[in-house]
């Protein structure tokens, strides 16, 4: 799980660094965020599949991978994920593959690491 | 309902215009469009909010009223269209709100429609 | 001045309607938003021009207009507005041209205004 | 030619507008941008080929309108514009179909034109 | 040539995991896009030209480089190469440069490889 | 500071590659570039504010890494830094997270580089 270990470290320690400044309004951002994704009339796992499909959209890889992470804690299922892929593919358009190439990757790592 | 028709109008009319063209890859593309929204192992309902999410991250309008229309068919809920509203906006920023003020616009109008 | 009234109108008029539901996500990065550009150790007028250089960069006509409109509150003057326009046009490239456009239309018209 | 007149009418009025102000630097990107369109070791056909795939993919529907107009004057032909158009949906996605339509409706106005 | 072997290896053996699953949509998305650079009324030579600048703008690093090794095998000459490099940065702005510095780099190690 | 010495060799090896070509079109452009920040109506230590947050918004680590060092240069402080940080984050929104946080990393380095 070396994909997986990497970005969690790293993710962890500049998210500690960031909130321990001063800035307010990042911290508040922060903490919006994850108020997003909370269960509500959307269900957080529904929540999780569209901040990853937006992820790939996007092209942001870090993004990407932290929803990936999330999906598997909440069970997502490999035939759920691919057609999330599908969609996010087909949304985005093949400009989206080489970072579907990367989601694929760390997706195996993260169910790899489970087994 | 004056911008839900104008807007059903004008896509379904170059939509013709378009596929009745030979451009083979295009047809494809728009077959394949209609693929991915299918009921599967994600349902339909959770692909279009995914669909409409994907949308206003990507700040495409036309998008956008094409997925609300369809989440409007699907009976999805205006506390559920709220919090999807939320995370494409979150995850977007602020660049987005233009988008978001249309989106609800147009949701409120599909809503009308129905009442 | 058409263009600006007819955008404040609108714009007025949605916010209102997004603030008056109850989506607290929406609300709180409403608010967030506000408290981003207020005075600081970078002055409110500097703020202005970094959002609406980034509006321009990000091709979203609205937000142009929304910081073009504060710019103007806050007295940038001509040649201020002309060096932010470069910046942004040479970092978003030509794409960003049909921006600057509607951009120096609208600034135009809100110096119509109070001549 | 309602929408051709009034994009080159518009197009040329405010070209000019940005072009009589005292912006040294928007007036080198903008003969920066004639020069790039030259005939070179790529012809100018070819080139204006890629402006308009770039300004489809980037979804930038006034960019489309100026490409498609010199595609048009440079001779290019149903079948050739097909192919572009196809590319350009392929890479950028089904998030470009909306701008797909409007260049569909534009180029079919320009050849119209000629008739 | 270990940017150009890397970026190969990688690019085949991710393709092959993917291609290796059960996602239709995917897997006929793929092969949309190897049809869409076929000879046809534009040459693939020109295709691939307009998908190495749409790469370009899209700033798609992997992209970019897939597209320079097609244009490598198609003949591409170093001044033709030049003016796609400028169109692109032109059209996307100095926020390419960064990816242009990496096309170049990639393309020189492609040139050396058959020296 | 290894990340800063780093960035600093790359650029400037592959500027020099890229203004020892021909390319005329990228020369002036470079050309350009530099004269856009240069002190105006406009101080150059507040373009390149402009020029570091339009580089976050648009996602570019690169782009990101230059301003930085640029501002670094410029004396801009830590609270000026937090506070421009936040503006690219609450408008481009959760998916300027990754970049934020390398661009914090890379700004403690240069900071660190200095005492």
């Amino acid at each position: 799980m070396a994909l997986v270990e990497q970005f969690d470290e790293y993710r962890s320690r500049m998210n500690e660094r960031i909130l321990g400044s001063d800035n307010l309004i990042i911290k508040r951002l922060f903490n919006l965020d994850t108020n997003t994704y909370a269960e509500g009339a959307v269900s957080s796992k529904t929540k999780e599949l569209i901040g990853l499909a937006c992820s790939m959209v996007l092209r942001c890889d870090d993004c990407v991978k932290y929803h990936l992470g999330k999906c598997h804690e909440l069970g997502v299922t490999e035939a759920e994920m691919q057609e999330v892929f599908s969609i996010a593919t087909v949304i985005g358009g093949t400009i989206v593959i080489p970072h579907l190439r990367r989601a694929v990757e760390y997706w195996d790592e993260l169910q790899k690491g489970t087994e």
